[in-house]
């Protein structure tokens, strides 16, 4: 993948740009003041940033999950950039370097934190979650604790896709599935994409991925799934789990669950080998009716994914390794001030978008 | 606890009986052959018996969970007793060995016997679930290898609650809570009892345990829980979940569900602290509705029990260090030929049973 | 035990002491300034501190392992207090609140810290570890975040017991024993006895436990040692561990070496069981001649320890569920001013020193 | 690579030849009679046989490790095969069904085999290892539980590799790396190879494999190694674990000793990553002077590896799926009437063999 942006550093900079969110369906380019990093920070030019199905649906229903959105705000988390700024204490990076962006910014004093899962730290702030601003800016600040500087062999777009590849990573993370295991994917979307992307990088084996749409699942089987099955929304879940465990030879022994859908999320339940673990990925109902004397009786586990933790050092590790590519994923790009058409296209099912990016 | 049984080994046996249920509601005791020990078996004078749930649901309902009754079967499963007989090619036990009586009998070939899951083995002779006999004999047969020595310092009625113990111990192990460590249980049956009493044994501390009724806690207050909480049926789980949450100065670390009860999965799901582990024990309606929300994004592992494997050996090292008191949970014993009173004491609340023992 | 020290908050603190160790067999004390918390900090009255080996050990040899001496410094890691000032942004805790002292202040930023490990992070600044100041003094600061609340129902002594304690649940944690296993303890000095009495009050059994010394071994059976077995020098290691093997019918499932010396810690893994794990607790030589295929060929997992981390909520709820008894290690108490009495006990194995607290 | 054996099943087997260890360094090919499958087995006719350096040890030394050779025996252990004749009983498999031999054979009753760890059974029957027959026979019979079916893509020779590459798999298990995690292999012989060729096709990353010949370095750097380190013998092994931990930029998280060589084991160690793993894999000296205080005082765990077990299905799914490519490690084919020629190039290290295969 070629990149067409400027690596060179800006020597000053004097003006700034985000994409506010300033209520529900009200999103707009504004003027912005160019921060300055305090103690422990760093400023960045943001160079590419992907955006989210949950920047789309801030946009749509100007609130997320629990979350609505109480003031004007920045959109996006999926970022890269270049360091263009140093606080004075501030000793691993410097201006030059170039950074993939954690979106998350734990307190690291709490329990949580202490235990090694800061991604639950309930005072974190997470960029582009309300209240807080997100990173779809010309340039931000940030703390150098919590950059990832990336390779040259990697692109600001790569460097981008390292966030949706984090979520990707914590749900393998989340089941455990290694190599030679069989997994089940529901829902060939982009994080079921980019699951599958990292199951085939890891030999994680076979792979079944399903979904309505047939155009998905040709996308997926050309990046590899070892099997695809087209759901028939008509069909019941217990035979869909059926037909899924006949694909396999019997259950899968991990299965992510990536569509939100509780039909799907039975149907993943159902398909998984006794003794095996089955996550939800995807967001869906607060509640939904789940199978439980069959997971309970088969001693199937059944968790949940929020976000990632220590993803980073690994995910650009993968990428770096020449093992996974997923640049493919990224359907779209758009320059910076174009970025209201990039929220149009990755708003608009018809475009066949995977992944949009704003470039810089 | 003193044992009124006899601890003498018969010269001759020439007559047997058993607790027979030939279809529901039609329970009696009936002579039937004494059986001869095969191949790696030895034949067992049952001692003591104590009487399951399911073995007054198999009774009252003619099935259990997806086991129906087909064919005239003997019940119980709860027992320990003493080697009157073995095969030739039995070498690791001897007439007059005191024994606790394993009652699932894996294939030991297959996948997840091999992975060191042999309750979950597909082939499993698991006695007195439909269609298989149970241990309610005065001599029954059982393969030696599941048979466990117990040592003189038991009793053969401590020997028989073995088996519930095993339940207790494996629903600790499922959820993996060790001392220090906080834990909800829900429930104060004989179940929830006894895995207040291995909580308490092992230093699981805080521990608080719920239920409707009054006398019960007043019970669990006595054998040690540190907090007790009874539920308003009226009051909403979310409420529950709350009140739960304040005595323990925020979530359990571990919860047992020890129920079966829907709103009872839901208030112990939602009073797990982010990260923790709810498992089911209780058996209940095949579909629920769960907050998966709740669970997933606070990444509450939610996991169900089946029986037990490898717990009889720690069992009986648990009973036998005297760290474990749970004799007082047998409330009511009777002679093997008043064992249909024993059932109607067992099937009956009003009489205030916890573990009723048939005693040979 | 019933306390004797002083529960009230002094009103002004005018006069500071503490034990200085100005270098190798240097010891005294000497007044120091009374110290005001910084951000984050509070003043700690000291009311009660153990004298660890690691302090006898700097003050005879001037070194403790890679940590020389290098000025003068406080000596003191195993204390408990009463919170006397706090800076002003500490919320946590507020004077007169009663508290244990964690000694080890990481940095909570790096990897390890953030992975959960903080007691390997590089940074970590422990008090009493050259060349930082230890916390024999009469006052002394420390951050909010690496206090403990303890409950009136603990003594301040009982409080300064929980860091030993740490140390052996520590132990306890990395081997992972569990309630009904067998655990093989070598060594029945303080960390030996520590561990002996975590493991009595959490189920594990059954327990050996080894020494030269008989008085020791006595002292151990009292406490509950379900085994003990007195090694004798004369004896080769292989024969130990057959000794130890046909006491616990078996090899130990675990064990933890507590002497530090090489010829214990070869017949500790030799005496562990195919697949069980044996952990070193006690420090000795820097290089030991080890039995690399008895304990590769049975996948005997090798490991060693570094104080300790997470334990101080987990020992305090131990403690305060009064399964665990420990006081009667503390075999002398001493006031502050005759702390030099109280190292000289501690270095007089004569005296039969097991732990000697310092009171103020 | 294309494979020239036949597939055809003989339709009448009326001689079979076997290669036989009649003492130390006395190797011949000799007539023997043809097997029948008894209870549970199935006939083979072994089609690839690859030669192991415990064979070569087996012949040249009359031993391995603790098991003299005591009787005539044959050899051969790495073998894959066409099933010619199966026992009555045997329903998993049927005449014409192409299968990799896993050569051990568990008891599947002991208390090891129960927990899942099958190949520390104490009764477990190892084909070639001292007293019992190998699998170097134009037919054999060996139970139908522990042969694996492997698809038709795959030759026999890799069905032969399946062996070796169990090895691998079971070194990268017993440590637990995954992608995007370092890996520091030293010696890069067959095993060594092996489980680099594991460790790339699972993501694994950075590898850096070390040893002392810079022929096989540049092997394992055509391979996909990110690192390979030349040891200098005359240099010390805090020297070499330096030079490797500035190579990765840092400790190594994960290590696979696989030399059995002292100096190499303590040069792992110390480059191993404080929490990090370190496991030996290759077979030295029993005793070993490790530097105990640089693991432990940096929870370091130190582990060994035994055979491998649950890998066959793993193995063939990694193999099938086309990510691992290992043929090239085959780097000599014989006809079994050549086996002795076969031994003779598996003996002598001037003929760059890596894994010598006599095909049928």
């Amino acid at each position: 993948m070629s990149s067409t942006v400027d690596y060179t550093v800006p020597t000053e900079t004097t003006e700034n740009y985000g994409v506010l969110l300033n209520k529900k369906e009200d999103l707009q380019i504004v003027q912005i003041a160019v921060p300055t990093p305090k103690s422990g920070e760093v400023q960045v030019q943001v160079k590419a940033t992907g955006i989210c199905g949950s920047d789309v649906h801030l946009w749509k229903h100007g609130e997320i999950g629990i979350f609505p959105v109480t003031q004007p705000q920045l959109l996006g988390h999926e970022s890269a950039g270049v360091v263009t700024a140093v606080a004075d204490d501030v000793q691993d990076l410097k201006v030059g370097d170039r950074v993939a962006i954690e979106a998350g910014i734990p307190c690291s004093q709490c329990d949580q934190c202490m235990q090694g899962r800061y991604h639950l730290c309930p005072e974190v702030v997470f960029k582009s979650t309300p209240p807080h601003h997100g990173l779809l800016a010309k340039y931000i600040t940030h703390p150098a604790r919590w950059l990832h500087r990336i390779p040259d062999s990697l692109t600001y777009e790569q460097g981008a896709l390292l966030e949706p590849l984090s979520v990707a990573i914590a749900a393998i993370d989340r089941v455990g599935v290694t190599f030679g295991r069989s997994l089940l994917i529901t829902g060939a979307g982009p994080i079921g994409l980019m699951v599958l992307a990292v199951a085939k990088a890891t030999g994680v084996s076979p792979v079944v991925i399903t979904d309505v749409q047939a155009s998905r699942l040709q996308y997926a089987k050309a990046m590899g799934a070892d099997f695809v099955y087209q759901v028939d929304p008509k069909r019941g879940d217990v035979d869909v789990a059926k037909d899924i465990r006949q694909l396999l030879g019997g259950g899968a022994e991990y299965s992510l669950e990536c569509t939100g859908i509780e039909s799907s999320f039975r149907a993943a339940i159902m398909a998984t080998k006794d003794a095996g673990t089955c996550c939800l990925v995807g967001v869906g109902k607060n509640d939904q009716l789940l199978p439980v004397n069959n997971f309970a009786m088969r001693e199937v586990d059944i968790r949940g994914l929020f976000r990632y933790h220590h993803t980073y050092p690994r995910a650009i590790a993968l990428m770096a390794s020449g093992k996974l590519n997923v640049d493919h994923l990224i359907t779209h790009k758009y320059d910076f001030m174009d970025a209201l058409k990039a929220f149009d296209t990755a708003s608009d099912y018809s475009t066949g978008a995977i992944k949009v990016q704003i470039l810089n």
